[in-house]
């Protein structure tokens, strides 16, 4: 029987012993200790991250942008990382698509297929037919916005006032679509009782938690919260890659001590 | 004194007489009698289409899921294609995007700078922050999500039920950040009542309007309407591209056509 993607997400952070994801924002400018801002450098660096920190950490997530950026050429630095990783983590393209049924077929081709990730972020303001061509195949998955981590996030989210929360009925929505258990959420590390109501309302569901690191989150409280009743990632990027402007070793450094901190908190209490 | 990007959009239809956009939702297995279903198949396809469109159209939309379901090398026909058009036309960059305000700076700089597009599609679940980013260049546009064309979005768009509905959330709010005349929405060819009652509130803003065509949107409707205190553009995509199989002289007849039924709708009404 073929494993669904949030039982490969569970068994990925079990075999790794931890919950890290290492967002792969690579700004070749802020390489300068690293001899070179092209993007072959850019790519070079993003492979000696992958390499020393593949043997503990469970899943990578390119951020679209900081690729697209430099047009087709980027995107072949995107497909050579994703290729790099091979399979030996899991790979959440971090790229917040999100459009009608026939067009949102041809994303979940051009990143399941074609790029080889095993799961995407999405957007759901289109509604639940935006998202249904990304969860056919049980094998690959969607991270559905639900709260981010932003400051203006809110305005929309919380729309409908306190009883009637935009992103608890996304939620809703994103729990009714999980028939295939491969459906999470994108829930920003916040404050510690919208987190804890948002667990209660994904019973299950996987999180995939930004804001961790440069943007200030809690990682305890994240990790507690989210890790009751479901699997949650936390996602860190900037804090790790550019901890020593380029340096490698800091930047595999800053990755251990983040893996270290995740395994105090939650790893070594948990009965998996 | 630079010209604002609505202001743009508004002369390019004046000059071409029209309100069309050509949607490039460019699907080779779908080229049979054009002989060919590889990419630089898409790529010579799509140039033709451009060249016995280019006089009559003011605006091109490509469709990035299906560039991107090729990969890198299809980012590279959207990339041939966007510098084909040269500045005949306005292209506005059906891309959806969306994300915190780092990243979207990031997608800003991809979409205009490095792709040259004039405007970008953007979803607007993550708030202001998210927008912002792509609004900093007055003569360069965005259309935010408001209302789409597709069954599953009124789940969303709606929320918050008839006296706060969503939609017109995220139209105050794209009201409010229009300081520099250069955003537009997106807004589905639907029910008239609805469309109405959003162009009383979105009064000067341009709309971009899917959902003609194959998806049985009233062509009539959606231009009296839009153009109504603003500009109202339709995109029709596969009912001019497939409209012959391939067969280039029938797409191109099939965009006469259209531009023949908008110049008689609205454009030999309108005071310019």
């Amino acid at each position: 029987m073929k494993i669904t993607f949030n039982q490969r997400l569970k068994n990925s952070c079990i075999e790794k012993n931890s919950f890290l994801c290492i967002g792969l924002d690579l700004d070749p400018s802020k390489l300068t200790e690293y001899g070179g801002s092209s993007l072959s450098s850019m790519e070079s660096f993003g492979k000696e991250i992958i390499d020393g920190t593949i043997d503990f950490c469970p899943i990578y997530k390119p951020n679209f942008a900081f690729f697209e950026r430099f047009g087709s050429k980027g995107y072949v630095v995107l497909e050579n990382l994703i290729k790099y990783i091979d399979n030996r983590a899991l790979v959440i393209a971090d790229a917040k698509r999100g459009d009608i049924g026939n067009t949102s077929k041809y994303y979940a081709n051009s990143i399941f297929e074609q790029l080889g990730c095993d799961a995407i972020t999405l957007s759901p303001y289109m509604g639940r037919d935006s998202i249904e061509p990304f969860i056919q195949n049980p094998q690959k998955g969607v991270f559905v916005l639900a709260v981010t981590s932003n400051l203006g996030g809110k305005e929309i989210q919380c729309h409908g006032g306190s009883t009637d929360l935009l992103y608890n009925k996304v939620i809703q929505m994103a729990n009714e679509l999980n028939t295939l258990d491969n459906i999470g959420l994108v829930v920003g590390a916040t404050k510690t009782d919208t987190m804890e109501n948002i667990r209660k309302n994904s019973d299950g569901m996987p999180w995939l938690i930004p804001g961790i690191g440069s943007q200030g989150g809690d990682l305890n409280a994240a990790l507690t919260i989210s890790n009751k009743g479901g699997i949650g990632v936390v996602n860190v990027s900037r804090s790790i890659l550019y901890s020593g402007d380029g340096n490698v070793k800091l930047a595999i450094k800053s990755a251990m001590s983040y893996t270290d901190r995740i395994r105090e908190i939650i790893c070594n209490q948990m009965n998996y």
